[in-house]
């Protein structure tokens, strides 16, 4: 018996659709920039929010009406869960998902129960994999909602919880590998500090950066040839988290020799978090060669938490289409939808009507993009405005041919810079309005 | 005729006086932790608040009273105000001062008579230092106000405007060499992009490398060995400056192989306009060997810009003082005024007030971070809280001795991680009460 | 000689125009909802900054190049600006403009040399409007700028600046009377505090409303009767404003009898400053029948001043005119162009184009709310959600028929309450993008 | 057997103590301002985080170890929790305590059952205060985490809600009257909305003021005299909370005719979510005749949600007391430490730490405050700002003799206004610390 009797597999219906179940935007096979729009975009649904996610906020427990859920956190009702998600999947049309390992199944008693309930779930997915074609974007593990976790995992202050992160970290590691998962993400939910009086920020970063070193051995030991990703996250839980954001992650990446090995996972609602925007943050990585995936989402700008709310917002979702598109698109990351539906919204249809509702966004904003690029009106005023560097002084400068001494003569002779050209602030903001 | 003449050079009177011209706890002479106050403390006063700034600002003009300002921009007023601050910085007793080029004298129709108006000021800093045996704790270049400057200086998409910043580093640098400063500062005010979509970061940041790369070699070629320093900002007056944090500036430096040559101008105001508190910045330095000096000021968090308050919470000047002695002081650094007083308090009076008030909340701050290392209590509870790293499982992580495997195996024997301590922090905030 | 020899009249061209000088939405006569575009927007160009504007920050000088300014900060300069202001809100298509009596004409030494001064570019403000039939949609009185308000006006510490506000504010009345403007504005700029230490709160307010019915009853004496409003924003340039926000401006009027004498002047940034989104305060004012006019314009909300920006966000100008119609239009108010050029557009087209931007996506935002509510899908989603309202048990309470007593039993007898609905968040922000 | 047998009653040790077990400032005997310190501070301790707070949070479960709670929730555990807390009320020295309906007794599985439960630990709570001499400062009921109401109670879409929540409050009521409770608050934790488009605000906001006239007659009904208080914040758990801060509530009340009524209840991480500090909402509702009540604690405020940290900056408690007792003090208000220890101070002894450090640091601040309005400089200072208001124009206008004519001719004949005096904010900085 289905979970979702009442939905059928997702058509495209076109933008004059008012089916809220139907894609407007989105059509898998259309061709976009030489690719179908289903491997540009690489959607994947969370396992966490979608299959997890109750609806409890600081102020109440879950809301969530989940018919399919026993009501008992065992192994078969993770096994059941599995094929329901599956399902979900499959009539969503999401080729991709992901997961932390404490999501799957249960926690036993002990590591090793811990590891045959996550083991036995896993099978599932195995099969449902197979059935569907669906599979894994990344895998993670969750080293921050156990107490054992409370001071961070590998910068803990207690040396056996970041001994335990390793062991959860190695198998969930071994279970994305087995999977097929085309990355591994490293999420520090609370590796910073709730408190600086009381923690020694140095010693706990030396400690971050060896755990990363003993994963990236392991992943060669296992021949798991996957993307590494860090992903930027300011506060919340903690007060203050070492990979705080795009900037920070690099910084720490390349002071401990870890450059080559992560690239990274930039969350909108991260990004507005550490007071940037998405556009910034995609920026910043794509300029370091470190952007590898995305988790789609917005928050609240005028709320302090995150909130990770589906994206709808075709401004938001055609930035980080352009910005995917200028740096090679994401392969093998993808547009993952960390969001959750709010717990008001708590029947299974809101799931499908965020889901659907945000990749029509996101195949909007990719159309937009593209459009932006095959046109070239707006790539041309930004290359004009740099003209000054591409001759004379300018293109001398880049070419290493001036010091302070060449370029104060030169200046002293001619007394005053050439006159600037307006930064047409306006302007461009009206050509982005073309396109929508 | 003197400036101020009802102030007498400001004398300390202790704790128990309510003299507001007097100081209570900064006694210059007095020892702590090994070396006088003014040792410790360094203080500088800013030019270019305190002698330039008029009370402005986007609502209304400059409000405030200068009874030696004659209101003609010319040097020969200039030269009168430089002798009206040696005035000041003396009769405060602080024994440091730093300025911008433009703050000393006006800008000319063309470079060199820009440099001709400089020159001429600087000849009475040099006769007023000698005279008061005052110093200049670090000199900068202005090239953000100018409209040259509009689009940035090193980061300009006009390339003239590069060069012409160049010509005007290099000249702020032998003058700050020719009056002894004792350090360099790159402060980007407009090093940043206003709109992402007209901007192209990557090459911006590039050319901002070559930039500071040709001032360390200008500064080897004059024979000039103090430190370079970089101030992080993230915002204001530009959407985004490069240069936003601690984090961000350490990653641009180690990207473009600047690293040995900068140190960090850490300023509060800027702290939290990024986010974060002056201790994690203070912090985030320290820990990566590049705490330099401070901009001392205080903003209002619950204000979104750079109010440039002069500092009197003692919670934020022991913070400073703690993790300034942690890392073994500031020198050649300093704790730099780098405060305005707010426009309502428009006479010269106030100047005084401010500045001695801000003197002694760090010379209290002073004592009381040096009492708490003194103590070793707080110290001590940290130590405790990292035990479990100092011997066993830890010690032998930090050691380099185990990997995913190893650590995997002694887990799945112990099922669980060892039970965590309690982090305490409420205890840890009330202990820092205990030394107020 | 024109200002603007190279702008014609902006003609409507249709949404496939990629003329930045032509509407592509903003057709004035096209009939919306049964009134013409031109009626329903009302747009109005503020003269502050669209002619008294250098931009200038708080880090450099104005760089604006604007031809027709002489330099010389006299009446004659004055009255040449006041031409050129007409022939750009002709060339533009504005129907409306609005001033700061300080905007208009040169402070005096005196205040009755203020008058005259004000006086004499008045005469050429009514030669204009008459040539060109713009009209004035409401006048104000700059009280923030001159030294004399550093503490406020009506709220100044200084019973002498109350005074001089009065006189100006009466002038500026007579003015705006004379002139046939629809409105009357207070923007209390530096009505409030900077240091509560300082303030008398409570004796500060009473002064505020004492002014304001001062002008309430000098309205009625000189025959006024244009529409009072009141601007509400948090802060900047003070701490705080006592006009923060709807609710607060809505508790004043209230406390002191001036609620029926004034509605609410509503702008985008303010309303974000203060934690708000415009459209929480748009249906604020409107809930209780104060809603004015908007000052439209958007801020950035990651950074926390008021960056005064042109407004093309599509999602907002639709929130703005969904509820504008929703209660009923703007009129005597209008869309008032509270916005500026930023510092480095610094050319006279550059206010076309920003100005022509924001036009139409005003008028994108119209035809969109309008469709929205011709359709009626998202009302009637509404309307269900509270359908338990309409009848048995909501009916009954919201007519009064029930207290605790009676609903207790009702529900001790139920035992629980009905089911809920789904808030379908999710939904609903789909539903918006169906319309774009 | 007591559940804190490491703990004695906890005594007074003054200043020099570091026993960190022990107070240094709070001694309850002392006479400070004519009356005890008991009788000024009236601090109250909250059942919900101290009792029944488990340090949950988005990205984790409770961490807290209470080993006194059996694990199950039923009322025996739940009467066996009610004695714990009055061993903790009065080895701590707290006269009030403060809670929920759901605080005290597990929810039933229909109403009556409910308030069965509620009714057997009630009859607890009624022999612990009669042995302890322990008082209820308030009580409430939480109409916020049950499903039922997660469109709100009052302002739900769904009426059986409101008649669910007025069921609630009737029984909440009485049993806050049965236990001599001095006053009944209403937090509104969901009476707001997550969404502005599926919302019609002024709807909910009509039935809000119908459920709290319900309430205010029913009080009468039953004879009930205590304080009711509203208790202002803006947002979380929803997007915006109706009650947002003090202006907010105050218009809502005078809207509605409810202002005398109810007072407020003050907290200052919600004030600082609503973008003010403690002391302007201390200060507008004291200026407004409505200062009820404080909820003592701290947010952090880079962080952007409620978390609720017990206050130790004692220029906070400083401020609280010093407005405090400018309008005659709280009662039958009280100090009521709506605080909770971080999760990683999971022990029970931290619950001590954290209360012990934030009593003497509210009486610390009443000492300071004390000793500051004893000494009167500073509000001798703040009356000379205002002396022209005492006589000449300042008074005349106050006593209504003047208007925009008089005023006018006055300044005409003038021509300028009387210079203002510095508004000395730096100094009135400084003149805080000198009672610190």
């Amino acid at each position: 018996m289905p979970a979702f009797p009442e939905i059928e597999r997702i058509p495209f219906e076109g933008p004059d659709s008012h089916n809220p179940l139907a894609f407007r935007y989105y059509d898998e096979n259309e061709v976009v920039e030489g690719k179908t729009m289903k491997d540009h975009l690489r959607f994947s649904v969370v396992y966490w929010h979608t299959f997890r996610g109750q609806g409890s906020d600081p102020f109440g427990p879950g809301a969530a009406v989940r018919p399919w859920e026993s009501g008992v956190d065992d192994v078969a009702n993770a096994e059941n869960r599995a094929r329901v998600a599956f399902e979900f999947f499959e009539k969503l049309g999401a080729p991709y998902y992901a997961f932390h390992d404490r999501d799957v199944a249960p926690e036993g008693e002990s590591l090793q129960e811990s590891h045959d309930n996550f083991d036995a779930v896993v099978k599932v997915f195995k099969e449902e994999q197979q059935r569907t074609g669906v599979k894994l974007l990344w895998g993670t593990a969750n080293l921050f909602s156990n107490p054992r976790f409370m001071h961070g995992a590998a910068t803990s202050c207690n040396a056996e919880a970041f001994a335990y992160g390793a062991a959860q970290v190695k198998k969930a590691m071994e279970v994305t590998h087995e999977l097929g998962g085309e990355g591994y993400t490293f999420w520090g939910g609370r590796e910073g500090y709730q408190c600086l009086w009381n923690t020694d920020m140095k010693r706990e970063q030396e400690h971050l950066a060896k755990f990363l070193h003993m994963a990236v051995d392991y992943a060669k030991k296992i021949g798991f040839t996957g993307q590494f990703y860090i992903e930027p996250k300011p506060k919340e839980p903690t007060k203050h988290q070492y990979d705080s954001d795009t900037a920070a992650c690099l910084n720490f990446l390349r002071e401990y020799g870890l450059k080559d090995h992560f690239k990274l996972n930039l969350e909108t609602n991260h990004a507005t978090l550490a007071g940037h925007t998405m556009q910034h943050e995609l920026e910043a990585a794509g300029a370091a060669d470190a952007l590898g995936s995305i988790d789609a989402n917005t928050g609240d700008l005028l709320l302090g938490w995150d909130t990770d709310q589906f994206a709808t917002d075709i401004y938001l979702t055609t930035q980080c289409m352009h910005s995917i598109l200028k740096y090679g698109g994401l392969n093998p990351g993808g547009v993952n939808f960390d969001a959750k539906v709010r717990r008001e919204s708590f029947e299974p249809i809101d799931l499908f009507y965020a889901h659907i509702g945000s990749m029509d966004a996101f195949a909007r904003g990719l159309k937009i993009a593209a459009a932006m690029r095959a046109d070239g009106r707006l790539e041309g005023m930004v290359r004009e405005r740099y003209a000054s560097w591409d001759s004379g002084i300018g293109a001398e400068i880049e070419a290493g041919k001036h010091d302070f001494d060449s370029l104060s003569k030169i200046m002293l002779e001619k007394g005053e810079a050439a006159p600037n050209t307006s930064g047409r602030q306006e302007l461009f903001e009206n050509v982005i309005n073309l396109y929508l």
